[in-house]
């Protein structure tokens, strides 16, 4: 690739620094923030290479890299953090005060090759493949959506769209509370299909042909969900979601659309309802599962480009009916 | 008063039904949840007399009244509830699925007297005024932000709002957690000094004077608050606290202003935010607050006025410097 633009980068391998490890990129995904940012929604540093969920295998390494080798498959986390402010301190480094993130604020992996810093890499399980270690990154966000929001097994939890992040919610919510009472309400009969096989579905709830409040309040007697997970991706979703939540219940936001909403606050103060944002995961979850295949990602592959046509790419994920778009290396 | 309205009651004594007790009304507040009907950004079944924060005293109880005997000094819970539903067996009757609020749902305390449920009501300990007691219900709701919050001693508490809310909210803090780093952010010299000498503020911010993000930010290293309470009563005061919160901390909403407020969604999901609502609160733990002399609430009536002059009260409460204006019984 020669036109370094927004999407795709140029060949020349990145500047190696001591302490990281230049990866090869095997294959990387579409997500809905690089769309988010392509429809100018979401701001970055332009130009940019985008590309944040990405595996492949370590090409080179700096100096100073102490246990990753050449030829090990890995992935990679897209936060790039400063280890010595409060939240680095803290260990919560995705939320350092001068994170970069890959692919968003600094070049990232929809690209021949990327340099990143080795702490930020995990390796990949042999049974782990490629194009699965590309959904490292957005289950591990998805496994954070449980952990800020503390899901239960005796919780009644609504996820609401059946796109690329709402798939991997219910996987990852099956895996954690299995007994959890699991609703997906969706537009897309073929998606939700997949998500009731994958995710184990109490219920799926096309919202093209039934209302989504009518349902969840029957399905609740009158109650509404414990939880209700907003991965639309849309500014709509968010007010769907307070009116399918309980009183006491907790509104889990995913969506990164980069758009405004107006919001209706007094309910959220006299219902004393719970807003609960979040973003990255831990990768070490993330891997365990898909190795001991808790969570299955391959159906959620809609095609496959190589990279130099990243552009017709971009084009197929946009449709509403695709799920997860990869990008793979030439050779 | 004979003109039944949206404000205050007229003489006829409320029927007393048989597990009620009627309250002779001494004192009553006005509050800001009170101004947001009246101004029709809330809206209410119509006419309704209003008020939910009073003191009186038992004038006559029903025929299966058990414990509360004729003339005991009371105040009363403002939640009418099943018994029956799922947040009333969980005893959080406050969220009863079918809850009526007295003075926003039914008729309310701005009237000579109102009857409530045995269940309700709770006795003011000797020490405790009429006029104290009317600060109870909105105590219990400043203790309820500390509860849902979870706001420690190690938090900056930023409290935006000066008003009658956030005055609460600064005492309610240093009673629970006294050693909390605790700020106050207003636009009136008189009501930021008044909270600085009762909740023994580390700084009030003025911010017709002073940028609160800047101030913020200096204070907290860059970091931002751990904690956000919003008690502005007003749509922007939920922007505010977003730009004043730190990753992962908690916006803390108090404000039932009824209007709709224009969020950008994907920054709380990014920045891993809690936005947490709440309302009502524990009032035995109000009045154990204001019988230990832990708040002081004595300062916070700006003036009083007999009920036959609700009207002009209702004008001088909505004047931006005054805090608590009390209705009182004729006689």
């Amino acid at each position: 690739m020669t036109d370094k633009g927004i999407i795709v980068g140029e060949a020349d391998q990145p500047h190696v620094r001591d302490e990281s490890v230049l990866v090869r990129v095997v294959a990387a995904g579409i997500c809905g923030t690089d769309l988010a940012i392509v429809s100018g929604h979401l701001s970055v540093p332009f130009p940019i290479i985008l590309g944040h969920e990405f595996a492949g295998y370590v090409f080179q390494v700096g100096r100073n890299v102490k246990k990753v080798t050449v030829g090990t498959r890995v992935t990679s986390e897209i936060n790039l953090s400063c280890g010595q402010c409060f939240f680095c301190k803290g260990n919560i480094p995705t939320q350092c005060l001068s994170r970069k993130a890959i692919g968003i604020d600094v070049d990232g992996a929809f690209a021949e090759y990327i340099a990143v810093p080795e702490e930020n890499v995990h390796s990949l399980p042999k049974s782990v493949s490629y194009e699965e270690g590309v959904f490292v990154e957005p289950l591990a966000a998805a496994i954070q959506t449980m952990k800020m929001s503390s899901i239960r097994n005796t919780d009644t939890v609504v996820v609401i769209g059946d796109g690329r992040l709402g798939q991997l919610v219910v996987q990852a919510t099956r895996a954690i509370a299995p007994h959890a009472r699991l609703l997906m309400l969706g537009m897309h009969e073929s998606k939700l299909a997949i998500a009731e096989k994958l995710g184990n579905l109490d219920l799926k709830v096309n919202v093209a042909h039934d209302d989504p409040k009518w349902i969840v309040l029957k399905e609740t007697s009158g109650l509404g969900a414990d939880v209700v997970v907003e991965a639309t991706g849309n500014p709509d979703g968010l007010n769907l979601a307070l009116a399918l939540v309980r009183n006491r219940g907790i509104v889990a936001l995913k969506s990164t659309h980069g758009q405004q909403v107006l919001v209706d606050a007094t309910q959220i103060a006299v219902r004393e309802l719970t807003l609960q944002g979040s973003r990255c995961g831990p990768f070490d979850e993330a891997i365990r599962m898909l190795k001991d295949g808790k969570v299955n990602v391959k159906p959620l592959v809609s095609t496959k480009y190589k990279l130099a046509r990243a552009k017709e790419a971009f084009e197929v994920a946009k449709k509403p009916e695709t799920l997860k778009v990869l990008l793979t290396a030439a050779t």
